[in-house]
């Protein structure tokens, strides 16, 4: 089964390593992961709804296995010093969302057709040069994918894909 | 300096692991990092712009050091047998974005200020339920910083990003 995990982490050389470390070890490959610091706005840190997580940072990671298995391997990242909490978003309603670049090689008689398909994804221009445009689309995996799919008679030259990033729909905390 | 790194991987169990800790071995932390699996839509893996990039992932990395540590890195990077291709983003001209989700504890009464304040910054409510809003916001990493700012008196109650993904500006192939 797909599980979407969340793993806050406090920010030390080599904590990616060892989380990515836990799954290698077990044989269990990886389909996405994002890493990146928690704000530090002091403004909010401050509001009573979000607890302290400066000097923390929020990975979230995609995998596919065995659902004991899975329990296992968030009860050993519960375990490693620098984690402080581990979430498997896909036991909840949550919200899951990515973000996608795609670099098309649009001459400019097919630029139009080009924009307008982007257009009904939502995408929107990000860049643009005598030869190339770049476009951002977010959505769900199926939608990013339908998109290349609309967009491949353009000369598609570049793709990169965040990964996926989830949050739990209810009002919980941090 | 700040160094956005861009490495083309083949899908094997435990690179992530490895790349990450090649950063770690020498001290480095990562900034932030996405991986995701390179799309591998028939339709387009077959038109002449890209190269055949089904199995890979790409991971874009951010981090800060000495130049020549980084290049050193680089050059460890390349050595690995699962790693196809690595570019120094930072070295050309590039497009830079991330995406955020935040979920306010908005009440109905301040839901609209919230709202405006988000659609200041391009950014789209994703989720809403009785008492709490997910909204979704790309750009650069400043842009999503001053949002927060702005979003602060909104009882922000969770916060995600996906860290950095970069694409070159020129009309380069993967």
């Amino acid at each position: 089964m797909r599980h979407v995990i969340s793993v806050l982490v406090e920010n030390e050389v080599g904590v990616l390593a060892r989380v990515a470390g836990l799954f290698s070890a077990r044989g269990f490959n990886i389909e996405s992961l994002t890493v990146a610091p928690m704000p530090t706005v002091a403004s909010f840190q401050a509001e009573e709804g979000m607890k302290n997580v400066s000097g923390c940072s929020r990975i979230t990671l995609v995998t596919h296995g065995d659902d004991g298995i899975i329990e296992q391997i968030i009860k050993q990242l519960n375990k490693l010093i620098p984690v402080t909490r581990v979430v498997d978003v896909t036991d909840g309603s949550h919200v899951e969302r990515e973000m996608m670049l795609v670099k098309l090689n649009a001459e400019r008689e097919v630029r139009n057709e080009a924009l307008r398909i982007a257009e009904i994804f939502r995408a929107h221009v990000v860049d643009v040069g005598p030869t190339s445009l770049i476009i951002e689309i977010t959505g769900k995996g199926e939608k990013l994918n339908a998109c290349l799919t609309a967009l491949a008679p353009y000369r598609i030259v570049d793709v990169v894909r965040t990964g996926q990033v989830a949050m739990l729909r209810e009002p919980e905390k941090v």
